[in-house]
């Protein structure tokens, strides 16, 4: 039994955490803070949460925090993450961020993806990246976990394997992804309100999404050298999920079989990747609400064309879930403990 | 051929005006103004209106939109339009208002529903209330014109014949309103985050919503005498239209046919207003995006209750289409010209 | 730990058993039927089930079933159960059904209301209607449970502790129900095709739902004495829940303050219904995917209005869950057991 | 003044075409035909279209309707058509043809692609494929026109200019296509009930989608030698639009702002292509219930990745808008008369 802290507990991710690690047989949680004054009870937050006892989040100060929780799971913005892990990992704390401030591990790549300058760049090595299915042994040895974002966890998880088996090309690799709303955060936005996202369907920051970086790290760090690729996100009209359509090109020499016969090894021990087989393709709704990822895969037997089609909840395995999942690795409980 | 100028243009009540009135072809849109310093092509806020030639909002004094314009129609949130009601009026203008300031004809009134006094109490009774087939004679003499609000249009045109006619009671009557999420406006809230209106439903303002007096108002001028209502507001996930289930009873006496041949002729004529027949109920999408309010009936045969449901665009009956068709009485064209 | 079945397991309603008793402690799932020949894995009807081990859905016979559980939940359609409960319960078994063919208890109410006559008149009086909170001592002896209807379950679960403590008139009860598109089955037709539901809305069946007879003969238990009730549904434009406004009157010498007591009175050692209290209403985001069933009330200072909101997930308190709960107390389990 | 019939016109395509047609002012829908043996008021069928005056859709035989029309719109299923064409042709009438069955040019094409024999192969290469903006000329003066698939004229209209300018490699282009429900018809199927696509998004037909072999057609056309391309459907969760994401490279030695030269030259007199210029994306929303197609492109600077984002509404520039749209150019009407 841990005593885990949520800070930032009223944004969607500290949302999703409550609802999952208030049903965690190994987990209390001590502490769920806000920014807010006023003390907010779990059930005015999220009502439809069946809770055994009432919950409450509070204005808990870093030091409160500190003495109450042994897990420290941080859920802030972007950009204002960095002290709160600073203060947490100096207290001893074991400290999982949801954030993007320490998925880069180069001061310069965060800088230009995220526009301010990093203020600990030391920090940024000493950080596991917490995609749980390729760096368990990392983040097993770990008390500073940096949870990947969710484009990039729906798109390295598919991709890692064929990279590392070295039967794909390096070039030409376009990732099309489509997220659900909540991917925007609960912040009011124009593009956001109903009458907008609603019947509505569109690209954005074509080119320019600040998760390609992080992409582009994991995948050079499978491949071995430098990859880049073309990464498209879009909105979808509902709440969640994301799915990603994957187009890159066999090597040559590859049989076009051996694509399934790679993605099905790898995750042939995987409760959370489930590997669907050639030609069947998975829904956002088989996912929904999960810490699944579903990963379906054509392979073509006339070119050299491979698409490979990944499905994830962006709040779960893209975000709360796979943090949780991180937690059950480095503290030794079983993977799929809560789920 | 008239000027016609639109004072308040980027809200959804003017952005539905524009499309409305650049097909009329008695008008030409001489003013579309918005406080914002920079002039906002149409097009870009509305792109899928396909216009002969650019049209453009800006920011004009209400002295260069006099200089303009015939006809002034009012887009301003409520409680801030008396004054340019006063203005356009001083200025010998036909003014439209689209906002709740002048629909209320007792001071007293507008001040419980909507929080502050009324600055200008003498122009309450100047003005007419718009709701175009019950007040067509009165627009048509009129420079004045309230525009009713939606919910009081989607109640008060299937329920003021049978008042009228005498063959309900004046007690227990119930309207249960279901809105899109348009009818809250463009304003960004948290009701009308998309992850919190889509897959959702829920009533608002139980008891309480400003809109009840207008509809009482209108309902007991019908009846010749004091009627209340019990109206509930519910918000749909769905961004046009408000469905009204109204529940009444018939006066003892009065045969169960009866209803249905009183609301038979009272819209035989009506261009607008279908009525659909007895036992025949309209769905939203029969009137979405038209200035058609679709109206059904159920008269029972064992007891006298009497269910009538009625259905209308909300931006359209419900606000912009109104005013075009009160435009359209008042200046003399066909009533459906433009629609 | 008992041995279940779920006859008729591929409907939403067996659908949503599937899901709550995979999870359910106390339970094993030993038999799935369905009439196809040929065997379901259930990953592949719901794949965003998280299963420790296979489960499989196969074309056993009534013998098969009765060898292989000791509790048999009836997911079939209206009008064809009565033989397959008739089969379980002469064999012995503990029997739940979902359909609606034993919620009746006179066989001519029964034939009204589905349009076919009874075969076994005499087992109507045998089951025990499976209204949980009021039920609850019958349900915990009996062998033969029929579960509620969803609207009957939104509609008698706010109106039975008001009528049982005397409070509202009998006359003049309204019931305007809004279900998600869910609870008009898995079968296909040209109302559930996504072109035709989505942004849209409408009421059906006014004045002639198949579950206006159930609300009244529950009323009318409570009350004592005849009740009747005005009830339209109505077809949202999402998947799952009911939210029900209920219009009544407060009886004469009743304090407006009354209702709220009679309510908090009533639900306050209940698990799963929530009275949200005075003006406090519910949102369906609120209930979905839960056993709960939440409730507001508006009591008028002014007249005797009382309005009454409640809110469930029609395929779990409105049906599944409701069942599970039901099995609970029969079967003495904790009564959230498996929620 | 023509007379114009529409076959099949209780379809999507049909349905689409009365709205335009009876707004047309050059056209007099004098034949509107079903299969049904009752007729059908075009009123019951689409309650939102404001008719001056009744139109009824009858169960008329071919030759009843070549009396009545000289432009007659096809509307059948696909493999259905042939023989109306035939006759229709035969009757000297003028075909416009929404269904597959002449676009492919190649008798052996179509087999593959529809699983069928084509019966009249020599019409094949009779009729002109009617994407309007790039057949023009040949419209003028065909009696025969096969209208463009909705996925095909998503994609085609952005690339074919890129292609002519030889500015593009035909090497490793991907369409990724993302469609709204109704592009699936109005025949009900189990991924098109609402509680199956509602919240929902999937791939489909991943590498083997029918309109594949036309996409590679009018590519080729275009590229003067063959071109293949990866193409992808996905089936969003709202009734109307299509969003084509495609990616491509540019050739050796074109600048990347030569991309947005060609762009704009070749749209900057169509009135329906409105290219938005580089990085500025359309919305679905700005484009529904149109006949435009928008288009926005990136041109990278750092590679030679270009993507190109295209809008349309299925139904309309899709169907059955662009199918007037050639009536128009065929007829000498003004092409964007009836919009």
């Amino acid at each position: 039994m841990i005593n885990v802290a949520i800070v930032g507990a009223t944004g969607y991710t500290g949302m999703e955490l409550i609802k999952i690690l208030s049903k965690h047989s190994k987990v209390r949680l001590t502490a769920l803070t806000t920014r807010q004054e006023k003390e907010i009870p779990v059930f005015s937050l999220i009502p439809s949460l069946s809770l055994k006892q009432p919950l409450f989040i509070k204005n808990y100060s870093y030091e409160e925090v500190s003495k109450k929780a042994d897990v420290v799971f941080l859920c802030l913005p972007h950009t204002e993450t960095v002290e709160a892990a600073y203060f947490f990992r100096k207290a001893g704390k074991i400290v999982i961020d949801l954030s993007a401030d320490f998925r880069l591990k180069e001061a310069l790549s965060y800088e230009k993806a995220y526009g301010v300058k990093h203020n600990r760049p030391e920090m940024l090595q000493q950080s596991v990246y917490g995609l749980s299915e390729f760096y368990r042994s990392k983040i097993k040895k770990s008390d500073f976990i940096s949870n990947p974002g969710c484009y990039p966890t729906s798109i390295l998880l598919p991709l890692i394997p064929l990279l590392e088996a070295d039967v794909i090309s390096l070039d030409g690799i376009v990732a099309d992804s489509k997220s659900g709303v909540s991917g925007a955060g609960k912040k009011l936005s124009e593009a956001t309100h109903f009458c907008q996202a609603n019947e509505n369907f569109l690209a954005y920051k074509v080119g320019r999404h600040q998760h390609q970086p992080e992409i582009e790290q994991g995948l050079s760090l499978a491949a071995g050298k430098s990859v880049k690729l073309t990464f498209v996100p879009h909105l979808l009209p509902l709440t969640r999920g994301i799915l990603s359509t994957i187009y890159c090109h066999r090597k040559k020499g590859v049989a076009s079989e051996k694509i399934t016969q790679v993605l099905e090894k790898a995750y042939a021990k995987e409760f959370f990747v489930r590997f669907r087989g050639e030609n069947n393709f998975p829904s956002l709704s088989d996912v929904q609400h999960t810490n699944f990822c579903d990963v379906g895969v054509f392979s073509s037997r006339e070119s050299s064309q491979v698409i490979v089609v990944s499905a994830i909840d962006n709040l779960v395995k893209g975000a709360s879930g796979q943090a949780v999942q991180n937690m059950n690795i480095r503290c030794g409980f079983s993977e799929n403990e809560g789920f």
